[in-house]
């Protein structure tokens, strides 16, 4: 038995990490734009980095490095340092030459938009405004937003049953999910526990996929997308059901938060699939849903369109029948194996469930016993508008 | 050597067909919603269903029949007849039962709203105004309209060198390109070719990957899509280098029309990927960019932005390197191989192009000899205000 108990100190809530926030000038009046995570102990890493053949420079540099323990993550936003082919990697190594002496193997992360050289010098003149004493996790947050309307963090202590803890705490930024104009989707998680980078890597891997691979607002996928889990190892503790259960307590969290934050979102809807052949077939139908624009744009209009649900359910390509299928939003079953009728009383019913912030929409395929849960949100003019014109 | 001469006369162009469009009151204000096309001699059919497991009532009751020939289709708009079970294929039966007595083998074919059973009894009673006498193409095109802005007809005669000739024409719909809602694309082609029915299957398939299936406004695929080609052979001619052209010319305008036509789209971009590892992944990449979110509302937008393509060619999966990538839009090289210098002097002439109704966007992936083009549109606020509230 453990507790996991909420704290309000995001990358800072492990023992011996250390993070900050400052304005390099990259954003315009004063925002916050440069973050560093430094711990006082080398740590081991875990990471999972995008799918993008275009692999912006700071992943490309990481991975050059081979194995290796760091204390230190510089992160800017505003540019992405992608499509910069050598030029890339060469300001990254310039700029990491000049980190503070404490500092060992450092690596580097960035977003914004793709396709322009990083601003060397702002960026090299921001590292000395950083104080590597500092615990300001939110400041930290800030910093690494681009289209956020809010900045994004979560931590815990994990208390177990002998009185030893650890804690895992993190931050994240994203709001189209995942968009390649901004490099999107950047986490960064901390901890103390005292976990081998084997079984770090192998839970963070099972865990993404629950979690941020499982949630959807535009179905792309960026050059610079990254989630890095950074472990000192300086409680001492470690316990594998507890960690889990609390690093999936943290990216569900984090991940649900950026698709309530997706360019133009107004709804967090919950894809709940069931009975389907296997869990890699509802996997499949769970994501043609969340991605599917014409399912979007009717949570959207708060249009009970059951027809669009069964429709994208039909054209994943899983294993489905009509007369096997029901489907319902949240407790409202609308469609039963085409033995309901949808009449204006159940329509009246289904939209006020559609009105809701946060709903769900589960489809049983009536198959097998394969399920998956998707997150997706809807897509409105905000979305648009904003798309249309990020870099000007 | 051929001619291929545009005529006027869409689906009564081929000898022996006549069409007509006619109200039978399923759309409002006396709108026309019925269609037929009528051959006086039997008629081989080719034809393409939709690859969506939750098939329309339509199709499934067309594949039950086997191999047949027919004279007759009728069509209806306003109602998909999808999701509606056993139920859908009775009602069919019912309705075809009240065809004309020239009539053999009727096949029907519905679009819009789905999950719905069809107003049996409009269309019985529309029927009786049914003439197989008319030869009214433009009234029939009309009528198989559902969110389509126009309709959507072209036809051509094509003239052998020994001074015979064979006729092609047809009618299409679809806006939303392929959307669920409306059960989306239908496409009938006549003939009067001497075109053996293996022969007629394989020229159609082999065109409507190059067509229709190149061409994308969501990316969805609908319970109902249906593309028909009807030949009474009726010329007694036939050379199949001429009467792929034809066809090819003929599917080609109307894809490109359904593009142009779009749900809220004000643009129509053509893909062109060339130097990919093979086609097949020249086509992965042509697709993923006519569907990707990120790009369209950027079409939309105007905005230039080179980025927001690489990154999605680097997302499709296809081989390819920010090395060997280089991207066109129209004849401007806006990104090459990372030699480029984008400055502003070029963003303003790259804007230029983005400004046209129809341009090219070209990206030489540099590996191999791969080639496909694929048929795209923006995404603006038309779109989300259309399909947030399709159906009330």
């Amino acid at each position: 038995m453990y507790n996991i108990i909420y704290v309000d100190s995001g990358v800072c809530a492990s023992e011996g990490f250390f993070s900050d926030g400052i304005s390099a000038g990259l954003k315009p009046n004063g925002v916050n734009d440069m973050a560093f995570i430094y711990s006082d102990m080398a740590c081991e890493i875990a990471s999972i980095f995008t799918t993008n053949k275009m692999t912006a420079a700071p992943i490309r540099h990481f991975r050059a490095k081979g194995d290796f323990k760091t204390n230190f993550v510089l992160i800017n936003s505003k540019n992405a340092n992608a499509m910069t082919g050598k030029n890339g990697i060469e300001d990254i190594d310039e700029i990491l030459t000049k980190c503070d002496e404490k500092v060992i193997n450092p690596v580097m992360s960035s977003t914004g938009v793709i396709g322009v050289r990083l601003p060397k010098q702002k960026i090299i003149d921001g590292m000395k405004l950083f104080d590597l004493t500092q615990k300001n996790p939110h400041a930290a947050a800030k910093a690494i937003m681009t289209t956020d309307t809010f900045s994004k963090e979560i931590a815990f202590k994990v208390k177990l049953e002998d009185g030893t803890s650890f804690n895992i705490g993190a931050m994240a930024k994203g709001a189209g999910m995942i968009n390649p104009a901004m490099a999107t989707m950047l986490c960064f998680i901390t901890t103390d526990a005292d976990v081998s980078k084997a079984e770090m890597q192998e839970i963070l891997e099972e865990i993404t996929k629950l979690t941020f691979n499982a949630a959807s607002v535009d179905g792309d996928t960026s050059t610079n997308d990254t989630v890095m889990l950074l472990s000192n190892a300086k409680s001492g503790v470690f316990n594998r059901d507890a960690f889990k259960e609390a690093l999936f307590k943290v990216m569900h969290f984090l991940a649900l938060e950026m698709v309530r934050d997706g360019e133009g979102a107004t709804k967090l809807v919950t894809y709940n699939i069931t009975g389907a052949k296997n869990d890699s077939e509802a996997e499949r139908v769970a994501k043609s849903l969340s991605d599917s624009l014409l399912v979007k744009t009717a949570l959207f209009g708060e249009d009970p369109n059951w027809g669009r649900v069964a429709s994208t359910v039909g054209a994943s390509g899983a294993q489905c029948s009509e007369d096997t299928l029901k489907i319902s939003f949240d407790n409202l079953c609308v469609y039963d194996c085409g033995k309901l009728y949808f009449d204006e009383e159940m329509e009246r019913k289904a939209a006020i469930v559609m009105g809701h912030k946060k709903f769900t929409i589960s489809c049983d395929l009536g198959i097998s016993d394969g399920s998956f849960k998707a997150y997706g949100c809807d897509l409105g003019h905000e979305y648009v508008k904003i798309n249309a014109d990020y870099r000007t």
